[in-house]
């Protein structure tokens, strides 16, 4: 089958024919139809240090995707030919404490696809069925192509306190601009967002945020806290920009008392004043990786059965997935947003 | 002054001359503007068995408005003639462990104005100041006038766990309908409204509910229901009749591992079927009575500044409190969701 | 093989002989080694409203379990013969809401082991390899055998905010008396236990409560606010007799602003005076039902590896599956708290 | 009237004659009896960074106290002349979101009595009667005058989920010498204590200590996380060295979704890894700083009250005022955990 496949220890990405994956007892195989492209897989085509220290050549890439069902393990009872399916693309072991208390995506021998082991850039790929999630009808399957990273910013959103709230997010990616969307309607009473691109801060105007600052203009705090109560400063602050100068600028601007996520990844160490970044204003930050299993992917699909959300917008472009090379691109140019890329010929 | 006083142990109300109150120290004298009528104030006109047990005639009856401050006792800085405010009705005595720590609501000897000492319906009220709350600039007047049941309804929503869920609101009453418009801006996916007056079913779903339900209609729980995830009741389930089938109701239609918030007040005792209504079903159910101390307000503050509310559809009457007379009756015929009386001339 | 039967719809139980249970690619079959007598087995023996009505004979009876795993389905990794097990009686499907988010116990169609399919009163017992618990050295076969009753009490105490609280029992049977072992090993500044039998009293001194009173006494109440800070009632407390007595007391003696837990299961409706017993006094009521999976199991394992418990004085009684009747009337006439059978020869 | 008095923008303390404070309305005077020394005085004796950068000398040092009520403003009733209390150092503004939500020690007007105001090192002291905390019978003075660290440790610990779980605490000062004790009495299943001084792991083990490190020593990393469950590291962090090199520790040995607290006040930017440290791990972080107005004050009220705890061994040492520059060197030297000044002739 063709597949995505990182074969060298170098730039790129290669186009190759793969055999198609066998199934073990509890596997299911899903023949792909879409799959999103995320900035970890742009780091992978980059091989830039992070890839080049976690990623074993060769390797099928790409872990966002919606698919159906070809064939079942003899044990899998839930699953059979032809229903629409996506993945939790975290392989826990099933069985640590992680695991068994719905924490898997911490599990100490977790594996992700597309990172660690064959991933969905393929027609074909084997999934456990504890790691299958049925797409129930209603929901576009381009998005449900991207329930991967919808369900980082929704976890994000979800572990703050953000109804009733004024919530800050740093960083209008993809999955900023969706936890802007997802924020306001989980009960943010304002959602305001900090982004250097001119036409990300429009795209967030238009999913949920409320106003936009440009961090490189002047007196841009000023304005931001003249949109908080009695100016001090935001409840929740989302950092999802993963940039040192985000991070400051999430302790800087959340009030004292007030929750900041960090889900960006600074490539470096970040110096932190901790005495007045964090401890005299009395914050919470929390860390934030993957998604709550299942819980989260439940929150996913009700937000969206529910229409308080839309998520298409974010999909600026869907292509062949022959056109990948133009889909990276597009990326590492900061000219797309989400990229879906089409299997079904 | 003229007020509103219950004279004798009888139903109705006198419209007399009383004195100015007296103020302490550490109390402000307030000028009333405007006052909203209670159900607990009807129960007191009407000297039913809950009124005649607990309120000692005469008494000025009361206990949401807004008004003026007139005057201020000397230990007082936080006040000045002038100032716009409205007051947290329920006066704590200021030192035990629930007035120490945010829940002066439930102290053991606290004092409800209108009810156990002389309340708002009057030229004048005296409050001590750590009870009195600025109205800021935006708020509309005949609204700052009903924070108190507006802060009930806050309370009751901000206590469960509404965002992203499924909310069900038993009794469309004037806090049923701001608990709907409430549950709906802080963040939850539906709002499903169970209520056996049309008019009101009417005004729910122009105030947040997405479905209206007559529980004396044939089918309604299936149709209920179906409009819940996998058919399984509402996450959460805000009990605001105060009757015993709205009580079953609630027990009934909330989901295995889900939440009731109890404000309706029953006047009898209820028999539950603890074992089938709660237990085997793991659901929390929280007993509900004024607001937060003050927590509470500064969320009722905000959703109206940051316009996710307007709470002006549900005054459905306004006039002088010469006319009172006529404002109870309306209310005793369930005529009216929420009245306002004037007090100034 | 040799199994306690409900034969009939009748009092009493049969030790039969029956087939020894076919297992399915993912079950563990189980060679059982001790069980432990529920107060839902002597229901099930006695016959009575709630037995018959849910109960289809014949059936074999028994949840509570240790044993040896006697061989695995082919598609069972997790689990090899010669492991020391235990099990989750609650078997859930696996795949509904509950159960992929840790609630399995509140399943739809969870059937329960011993009630709704074959139980553990055998010398074999087939069970989904998801629901088998790894026992670990250190912990007694006894007290592992039990680990069904002990989670009830764990999740009801850690559903709770106990530490630094004073927390009440009302009832000291065996999920009670461990509950007071629980409560105070997880931070209970104070015990207080409600108990009519005297042994029983006794008992919870010995494991963890502080204070116990004898319900019928007079002047009792007066001395259990006595042991409350300022005499304003209990932070916690934790309903376990099931009776309407214990019920009205639990709501009583809690203080404003507390928790409530309810596990005992009345057998017939109770009139609650909802108003002063859960609204005014802005109570917090969790109805409590199995236990969660596997937060709770772990925690059980946890208290006793690290020598928090011991919960041995509460198995007051072991003998061989064959003097079962002995063991039912100690357990009918209340003479003992938690009796083992042994069903090794 | 005597106190120890911030004289000049130099190291040292002088030993003065002042001017009795005045009393506002609002004020209680209360005659000093005991005083705790904190590691803050000694930063403002050595005058170090931070000191110089907030202290403005001429000042009355110190904020640990318990004394007598001398007299009273006209506008206090709660508190007469001859009550024994001790007071929250924190002075809020008193009308602010902070200050009326139970937050007030992050009030943006906050002052600190001995560093922002005239402190407690004196004969008298003049504090807000809403600072003044009445000391109960059956709390030892010297354990009142300690009541402010005290309450920083028992804010730090209860804000935690420290019950069934295992706590390790990193640095075993006064402060992490509390913790220990408290979070034992909490229910921690475990504590873990990594200190370098040889004395204070000593008294750590006396204190509610299970086990205690050097951190100096090697392998000690290994050994401490074969006192966690699986060894997959503690549940809950308390980072109370202050130092870059405990900060590094408490993050690597926090398991997966672990939480750390951080007190300790690093003087200096500590460089974190943030992705390996807090958010590929799902760490939580809380900044804690003082304790909450009033809860932690009940809190540690009712942990002295109900025998839970012994603070007396960590007062290694009570002298007169008059003695203070020894005092300030044992401090110095590391030779003290905490030393009680007598003010009382």
């Amino acid at each position: 089958m063709p597949a995505l496949v990182k074969a060298e220890s170098a730039r790129g990405m290669d186009l190759k024919q793969v055999p198609i994956p066998e199934i073990g007892k509890t596997d299911v195989l899903i023949r792909v139809q879409k799959t999103g492209i995320c900035g970890t897989d742009v780091h992978i085509f980059q091989w830039d240090a992070w890839a080049a220290g976690r990623v074993k050549p060769p390797l099928v890439v790409g872990h966002e995707f919606v698919g159906v069902v070809e064939r079942v393990g003899e044990a899998v009872e839930e699953f059979k030919p032809g229903d629409i399916v996506s993945g939790e693309g975290h392989i826990g072991c099933g069985h640590c404490y992680f695991c068994r208390t719905g924490q898997g995506h911490i599990c100490r021998t977790m594996k992700i696809i597309g990172v660690d082991r064959n991933g969905c850039f393929a027609h074909y790929i084997s999934m456990p069925q504890v790691n299958v999630w049925r797409v129930k009808p209603g929901i576009p399957h381009e998005v449900a192509a991207i329930f991967d990273p919808y369900g980082n910013a929704m976890h994000t959103v979800m572990a703050q306190p953000v109804n009733g709230r004024t919530v800050a997010v740093i960083g209008a990616g993809a999955i900023g601009l969706m936890a802007c969307a997802i924020a306001r309607a989980a009960g943010a009473l304002q959602v305001l967002v900090v982004e250097p691109q001119e036409h990300k801060r429009k795209l967030a105007l238009e999913t949920g945020g409320g106003f936009a600052f440009d961090p490189r203009e002047e007196g841009w705090e000023q304005s931001f806290r003249g949109h908080t109560p009695d100016e001090i400063g935001a409840d929740v602050v989302l950092e999802m920009s993963g940039s040192a100068a985000g991070i400051h600028t999430a302790f800087k601007m959340v009030r004292p008392g007030g929750d900041v996520a960090l889900l960006g990844i600074p490539p470096t160490a970040v110096g932190l004043n901790l005495a007045e970044e964090i401890i005299f204003k009395a914050v919470t930050v929390r860390g934030i990786n993957g998604r709550l299993m299942f819980q989260t992917w439940y929150q996913c699909e009700r937000f969206l059965l529910d229409h308080k959300l839309d998520l298409r917008p974010l999909i600026t472009h869907q292509c062949s997935y022959r056109d990948y090379l133009d889909a990276f691109d597009l990326l590492e140019k900061g000219q797309a947003v989400k990229i879906v890329l089409n299997w079904e010929e």
